[in-house]
């Protein structure tokens, strides 16, 4: 099958070359870059020296090459991909969007909190929230899929196993997450300089960022209840990487085994979420696929307490959309994404 | 005034005598080393050479010492200063405590959470918690001073201006708080190395945790409340620094800069609280005294979000051990404590 | 084919784990760990649980099933594998070792810098030094593979291609090395914790280190020349990676692009050296087995700077193990070697 | 004693503000920023905080204060500071200027290297090259102080014991040195950003630094010799510090023993150089005016190489700034920069 991606020189788009160069059925035809245009890619990125000889086109000339293909990843900033999407809506190809243009389906939430207005709403409905852990089936026929955020897939994948029961206490989510630095892209920034930020931990968006309204519609529809959470985000000086510690008041006694038993069979037939006995570290995921996710109940306040950890850059971005794209083409799930792992 | 440090050779300790070298009134008597018994301290900090020339003693040549001084600093492990606390309270020494045995004042709880049996309550209940800007008037009069632990310093100042308040949901309370790696003392352990402990982050003792009944117990005396709490540590890949992330649930609407001014009258007298309009970030407080605060009202859900920010060693150890210093002696709050700002 | 592999769980062991398990030919028959002995490798390194269910077992347990595989991995420190090669030199099966111990064909040598007494001076000489880029033939029929050094890679991979000219001076050698922190091992150390090597620099084993034979014998051997280089190892705060700066008198004037030109003709057949024109990062060679290479004459002082960057982990260690496992099994070169990249 | 800085809120700038609020003898009359004009100092320097309650002002307004100081300190880019000079060279100020544009006597070298030309060649002359160690007495008289780069510091206080002996190969010297990042100033730039800097290592401006006629330039004016040295930068993942790893041919046979002497009795009344026995490591030199340097020879290259560690920012800027505004002023040296030691 024939791939294209447009934003390929950002870390997410960047990571998913490395994916597909090595994945068996895909051969990448383009690679474009706003930035970057018209250079050689491993010029940008020398770890590909040898490896990707490509040339970086352009957003237009990329277009042109859209009805060659199969599937197109537009890996851009937000509010980048609406409307590369409804240029290219009419043709056969598949898409699958790391924007967030897409994501949630109540057009005025997308309007109030990133500023977006869809024109065409069906367009925006027919697109699906791209969490295979969540969407298989109707990821496996979408032609316009919106892969999720890379914090709300830790919060809805620590929370699904459970955010139906009546024993947990809606009014009381809070996920406080931890994210290394590419979470914020391949910028020129002071704030994201080495000696701004190494040796040192700050919150940001306390109450405001912009994950919060995608995390409360997806479990909202899951769940059928209508709930608010309190999503902190916080930068660490690590590169990838996220944690998110997730705090849920319980209204009845729960036994921590149990509910360790409810996880697992939650998760049994999916590869790529791993329920654990210890505490998740993000060293053991980065650079992997994996979710990983453990349970604690402290029976002093009887709160959970779940921990989860992903790569942002894989199972948070490039990660899950060659997953969707395996989904999408009926290959297996884990095709491409259980190459060699690299512990530190 | 004369000043003996047993436990000299941690990071806390070695801190302490960075900060007393440079204090106008100090003179130190001696250092004390378990590990580095008669070795010159220098050589164990190279940074100190041509500053300290002093030898580190043993624990037994130190107690001979201790009439001879006015204030004994005690930077051991917890657990440790217990007996030798005993050994010398007759004597007419001052002593300030790093460790958790006499934090507490419930004979109980320590024993439950720290396994440490106290036999002389009347020593337990002397003994006075120094947080100066909790009990500036006891520590002025006490005899012993319980420094307190680095975590419950973030919580405790956080939660201080409002844990009275009627608006507070007393069940609500929850502490996610990330630290640096100082906090776990100099040891030689795989999980602390560099290569494991770099580029990841991890929680740890979730609801296990032995500073929360310290917090717990602080809160309740003050507010006269009984209440629990939840408490999560994290371990962050940086040296000095403790950020925590304080939720709380508000039974009332309250507009958040009202709420900023509660709590920069509450601390206006207090020199090393600063009520700041931004959120805190760790590289503003380490190597300082400050412990930085900003509050955040998220009014979709009506939840309070603090964030506190200390230096794990500085008010969060040393730094607040001299500050008891000075209040015990009478000096200026701030002595030794302003000097050279290091940002990065 | 059937591998084993002694000392999996150190951090190049692990990592040859992790390339072994895709590399499409290889079944891992054992596992062995001393430190570990019969617990589940995957609770040594969560990040391969789900992948690798095996359980590391003990050497004695290793060295009865070396008689059913084709290749033994021994990824032991310095000084422990000579006893064992001895103890199955009779058996066919193939060994590859990335100790010192067979590295080098002088035996004085070895004595003199590692302490290491061998009876058996057949088996030395038996040896092939496993650098494929310099005996690629020897080691397609050897039977004992040796290795390189981490540090002795970079070296040797940056001089060969000039060392045997005439315009260099072979009295003026320095090698400047650079090394991240798992070159030291995976060991409970205090010098090797978080708090004591993040945000620091030092040099180390200045004119001691025992990777300086080996640099001279490789040269002196390919260049017929006797001389003596300079070796100054450094530990950097990162946690792979290896960037060797070399520096080398020139007696006449070169020209750096027919420089550049001699380099890239040298390694032309070489898959996994890259003659690259900026000058090498370790970010672009780590997680991978190249070796980038640039050079620059500083026309002022006519002298040649080679700088060449290798991951330590990989082209320093498991990845030039798997290496020559392919030349030994007729495979192709890079089978194996070639996966995802992971830039950052 | 009042003194002004212009540049206030670049790395080095805000330091010379840390160290100047604590000095004992001085008042700051103002600070400039050309970024930050008429900005809250603390608002861009959170951690003074409470403490530096200023606004930056603007450089024509500076200009304006300098008739009211003793000394200007002006820490701009290079280029930027000649013309201030010579715009206020008859008033009766004290300069020190941080930039490289007065720090070379041959105005053609200047040219060359940093394409700046200078007009008043009497000026050029006046200004004296402040390195305490070296020129002392010329620093007294001084209207004009050219504070030395980061670099030429560790690279000059390391050779200057012996650059006069005859045994010292004059043709050998190679410097090879690894800063932290702060060297390259405050930047939004790319390559400066965490997620390109943290764990990697380079090498940069091979050959073509333009410290490299700085160092030699003093190292010939001292030793009456005209020799060239190789000077090769790299960037290291950590904030602050420096280390120089300096190679040196000795054409006799010298013992290691007898140049420590050498060293030790060289800077035996140089309060902030420390002949140490241990190799340097750049975390005992963070956060204080020191060198440390070390010496050791190989024998069997017989070969010097000298290890010396500053603070980039103190040693390598600021704190040699207030050394030379005490010596300026007939202050004790170390005045204002004994303060509290942080390691870590």
């Amino acid at each position: 099958m024939k791939a294209g991606i447009i934003g390929s020189t950002g870390y997410a788009g960047q990571q998913l070359v490395g994916l597909l160069i090595n994945h068996p059925k895909v051969e990448i035809s383009f690679l474009s870059s706003y930035t970057y245009e018209h250079q050689i890619f491993s010029d940008v990125y020398g770890i590909y020296d040898h490896i990707v000889k490509m040339q970086c086109i352009s957003l237009s000339e990329a277009l042109e090459k859209v009805k060659d293909i199969d599937v197109l990843f537009i890996a851009l900033p937000h509010g980048q991909s609406l409307e590369i999407i409804e240029q290219v809506k009419n043709k056969s190809v598949k898409i699958i969007d790391f924007g967030a243009d897409f994501r949630m389906k109540n057009h005025e939430t997308i309007e109030s909190w990133y500023g977006l207005v869809h024109q065409d709403l069906d367009l925006l409905h027919e697109a699906v929230y791209g969490l295979p852990e969540l969407n298989k089936d109707k990821i496996m026929k979408a032609s316009i899929i919106a892969n999720p955020g890379c914090y709300p897939t830790t919060a809805i994948l620590g929370l699904l196993p459970i955010i139906r029961e009546e024993y947990v206490d809606h009014h009381s989510i809070i996920i406080d997450a931890k994210s290394g630095v590419t979470g914020a892209g391949r910028k020129a920034t002071l704030s994201l300089s080495f000696a701004e930020t190494n040796e040192s931990i700050k919150a940001y968006s306390v109450g405001e960022h912009r994950h919060t309204p995608e995390i409360e519609e997806v479990l909202n529809a899951y769940s059928n209840k209508a709930f608010l959470v309190n999503f902190t985000p916080h930068l660490v000086p690590m590169q990838r990487g996220i944690l998110s510690t997730i705090y849920v008041n319980l209204k009845e006694l729960i036994n921590e085994e149990q509910l360790m038993k409810v996880y697992k069979n939650f998760y049994k037939s999916h590869p790529f979420v791993r329920i654990i006995d210890q505490l998740p570290e993000t060293k053991n995921v980065v650079r992997t696929n994996f979710c990983d996710i453990s349970v604690r109940i402290d029976q002093r306040t009887n709160r959970l307490i779940i921990v989860s950890a992903i790569d942002n850059l894989l199972k948070g971005a490039a990660g899950t959309a060659v997953h969707n794209m395996n989904l999408l083409m009926g290959y297996e799930e884990d095709m491409g994404l259980n190459s060699v792992f690299y512990y530190l």
